[in-house]
């Protein structure tokens, strides 16, 4: 299989470079995409060997794209409830969860990492979509009490096995043993942070979410220091690792005309005892069923090189049936894994399928999410 | 001066291609930007070429990233009224407005173009930003009877002095002779669109809206053919032209963090006469006054190349007072021009301040907008 289609691409103002640019350069990036309007590193030397640096050692991620949302004010907790399917009465200060923002019909606005630091003081760590602007657009008649804006919060992800150790010894055990989606407020010398047990990966990981853009450069040295025993390198956020572990993308993956009934495994997320804008109208899709779902497939053919360039026809019987929307390889599995959308008919797992790809058309066959858990599917030494 | 700073960039499934892509690559284009998730042409062969084949000819924009919002339903005038400070009671079907749309603080969302296609039937043709999300917040509370949603709309700019001709040869003297503003719905053979007299360069230009995306390719091919005797290309948006005519670009220009009242020329768009949400901030704004704004600049320094690359900082009297947020070379005016933020005190044209190229300090003096008018300030053959 080719690389994906590839050209020159000329930075530009209306694109923010992140506080820790100047460093990612210096590592030696060598291309960015752009997410939120900002630059991220996709590569920097060979995807697969940051994979395994990843998966065997410890990854630096800049993902300053990951953008604040700061809800604060008397009535942040309401207001903030209002936005996401989640329950947040069952959320605790200084906890962290895996929140979808709802739309008035349903659909999934963004599927941010919400953080709550105090009672009424909220993040929304987003994914690509201005999610700033929805939560702008229900407060104008909201009638509630909330400050919403974006603060200067930049965060990085330490990932892998060995990330446990960096962040010791960075912070000590307190922060090192957070228990997963819990964090922890204060600071690395006199940088402001707060540190997070979550990740984008299915490894043990951490993000450290700066507080003033102005010291990136410096927080970029202090981990690099501390992870120089266990072999830190910064790379690129995997593809191959988050389809591993059955994380989604939003965007390609399912976008605002998706509800989480249409995405294998979002169902769950859906708390019908809390009060969310969207509440109705998810109700009926719960009542009504879906005709279309997110689903895992295996693909043959080739190995595929780094990510799906654009989307693939998927079809059945000779009939189009729907998308491939994301697919990369698995070096751990050995095998082509992604996400396509399928008819509900065929979301159950081991349904023979066939895409086209621009080499022609390639075997595939719907599966179980996650791909691979590593307590069970990789051998031990 | 040196290009914008460069690198290889991979195409991916979570950025969308226009209907016009295979077009545009088949036409020679080899650098594209991301915005509102979907990737733009910004340089086929040589910006200045390009500048001068639309400033004297014609050229043919792939502008499919201006994605549409379309607001439709019972309550759809009133609706779309709340979201921007324009006074819609004073927009004909078939006109157009440059429409700011206003968060609940008066900050900016979007500068898009609104198209009233009925009574109650609305587009907003956006800028870079999620707008889209806005109005679905506005909607969770508003108790109005409406329907938000992108519909299948991809435009294409035919602009420039040569532009008339074109559309006369493609849809006759009555979409030829539309005045400024006014748009015109039917069909090119059987190809639906809209065509407004609308653009982005302060050129006689136009707008085409494809509203079927499977017929990108074929509207492309019947617009080139009427255009070939015009001497039509494909050409980028140009960075230049745009700052000669004093348009802004949202996202670099100006953000959510700004209201018209901070930005020179937009303080005549709010119109009190309108219900909308933000009335009361804008209001407040109104009274107390600015304390920076967005203003023009000359500069001095060897020509620029293309577009800026990041901001750079602005300076009076050896202070950091501002920041310079885009900048190119006008090739008819033979001068740096740009925009910076400045403060209040600085605003009027004629200060004279030092910006911080990253190749040293070049002088600048604020300057009034456009930069330039076709028919004052080009001397006539």
């Amino acid at each position: 299989m080719k690389e994906p289609y590839s050209f020159t691409f000329y930075t530009a103002s209306w694109y923010r470079r992140s506080p820790y640019w100047q460093r990612t350069v210096e590592a030696g990036c060598t291309s960015w995409d752009l997410y939120n309007h900002m630059l991220i590193p996709t590569l920097y030397d060979d995807d697969e060997r940051e994979y395994w640096h990843l998966v065997e050692h410890v990854g630096l991620w800049d993902v300053a794209v990951e953008r604040q949302v700061e809800i604060i004010g008397p009535d942040a907790a309401r207001f903030t409830q209002l936005l996401t399917c989640r329950d947040l009465s069952r959320c605790d200060v200084l906890q962290c969860k895996y929140a979808p923002i709802i739309a008035p019909d349903g659909g999934i606005v963004n599927d941010p990492i919400l953080l709550r630091l105090s009672e009424n003081h909220f993040w929304l760590s987003l994914a690509d979509s201005d999610a700033m602007l929805y939560a702008l657009g229900v407060q104008a008649f909201a009638g509630m009490d909330v400050t919403i804006r974006e603060p200067d919060v930049s965060p990085l992800q330490v990932q892998g096995p060995k990330s446990r150790d960096v962040i010791r010894a960075l912070f000590g055990d307190e922060v090192a043993d957070l228990r997963y989606y819990r964090s922890w407020e204060g600071d690395l010398g006199s940088i402001p942070v707060v540190v997070s047990r979550t990740g984008w990966t299915g490894e043990v990981g951490y993000e450290i979410y700066l507080r003033d853009g102005s010291r990136g450069t410096e927080l970029w040295d202090r981990v690099m220091e501390a992870g120089a025993r266990s072999r830190i390198r910064a790379i690129a956020p995997s593809d191959q690792r988050r389809l591993e572990a059955g994380i989604f993308n939003y965007g390609n993956d399912m976008t605002v005309r998706d509800t989480p009934f249409h995405v294998t495994g979002m169902e769950r997320l859906v708390e019908f005892a809390a009060d969310f804008v969207g509440k109705e109208a998810l109700r009926r899709v719960a009542a009504e069923g879906v005709d279309r779902k997110l689903v895992g497939v295996r693909l043959g053919g080739e190995p595929l090189r780094m990510w799906l360039e654009d989307f693939w026809v998927v079809r059945k019987d000779g009939r189009d049936v729907g998308r491939l929307v994301s697919a990369s390889h698995s070096f751990r599995l050995k095998e082509n894994i992604g996400y396509a959308w399928v008819p509900i008919e065929l979301v159950e797992p081991g349904n023979e399928l066939e895409v086209l790809s621009p080499d022609g058309p390639v075997p595939a066959v719907t599966a179980s999410l996650p791909f691979l858990d590593p307590n069970k599917d990789i051998p031990k030494g």
